[in-house]
């Protein structure tokens, strides 16, 4: 598969306007990309700019620190789909994980994938916060409410995607669900050793730059 | 006036758990800070652990990238008034200001300020992103809106409050509203400074060291 194939080009910067959203969008055309990724707002426009192609639109919800109510995230989820997002990424409840609060975090999670309506759902886990043992319970959790996929990390935190952790959530998960590696993920190299890891979607804002390189 | 009666002890991590938030509201109690500032999850949390003391619980919006919808910006303020939170601050849709889209942020604000129901609204502007001509154009759609403050900054962008952005803010609004600083107060002599501008209100997560230092 060609690294493209990968890619979920995101902008999610706070600045982006709508000049950036469609080139975004353009460039998903020009590169074929497997998805873009914006926030909320952004959603119909994005919808707009895409359409006829197979290109889908990903928004999403707590977005990025994770800490925002519940009933907040499930909102999110309900207008991002009523805007026409193809698919939801929601980021933990990370306190709450801390906390030993599996049931916060599992009832949160379950709440997002109802309010997608078939639409897969994937949980960030923002993994530069976690411990090992946070990292695998994350996972399980996930699973155990039913996500599309885990995703490593949000971009804004302290650290990104790594090649273990991904082998980590990949070896967790088994065939519980896919893993998408996200966060600094800025040359080709480091992009190719996440799939060969097990990541079947790569989150990233350098996607042009990435295949341009070694596509 | 002390510098404590200045201060939103803010912690807005991802990772902050219900440890952390119970030592935020000790130390508010101790240092004698104006408010905590805390993500929607955890207000209720917040208001148990300032129970019988003068100290707000202050909450986001929309934070800290500013690109939710609408929609949800005006949930997330409803489920903050009903866990309990005495003031919501929402960051700006930094992009339709960006487009000139002085509608979308006015309706916005004026839906925020609306679900607030009496409670005061700070409107973000993330001034690190801005252009001198859109913080001014961003301070008169808040005023126009409704708000109580306008705030510099998240904390989460590339750059945090500034003596000359605070004296633009203050120019701007004149008594039209409030200005708090934000992001980046980490000593006692840019606290002054930013009172020294005219700033009400500042938003800091090293309030205890500050008021050690030079309170």
């Amino acid at each position: 598969m060609r690294l493209a194939s990968y890619i979920e080009q995101t902008l999610l910067r706070a600045d982006a306007n709508r000049e950036a959203i469609r080139r975004l969008c353009a460039e998903a055309r020009e590169h074929g990309f497997r998805a873009v990724c914006v926030q909320g707002s952004w959603v119909a426009e994005a919808r707009h700019a895409l359409e006829e192609s197979e290109i889908k639109v990903v928004t999403v919800a707590g977005f990025p620190l994770g800490g925002a109510a519940s009933d907040v995230k499930r909102l999110e989820t309900e207008v991002a789909v009523d805007d026409g997002a193809h698919e939801i990424e929601v980021v933990l409840n990370v306190g709450r994980l801390k906390d030993g609060d599996d049931r916060y975090v599992l009832r949160e999670l379950r709440d997002v994938i109802e309010a997608a309506d078939e639409r897969p759902v994937k949980a960030i886990l923002e993994t530069c916060f976690l411990t090992r043992e946070e990292k695998i319970r994350a996972c399980r959790l996930a699973v155990e409410a039913g996500v599309a996929m885990v995703k490593t990390s949000t971009g804004f935190g302290t650290g990104g995607a790594t090649v273990e952790d991904v082998r980590l959530l990949v070896e967790t998960v088994g065939d519980g669900c896919e893993v998408k590696a996200a966060g600094g993920i800025r040359d080709a190299r480091l992009a190719w050793a996440l799939i060969e890891a097990g990541a079947t979607r790569l989150g990233t804002s350098a996607g042009v730059q990435l295949v341009s390189a070694g596509g």
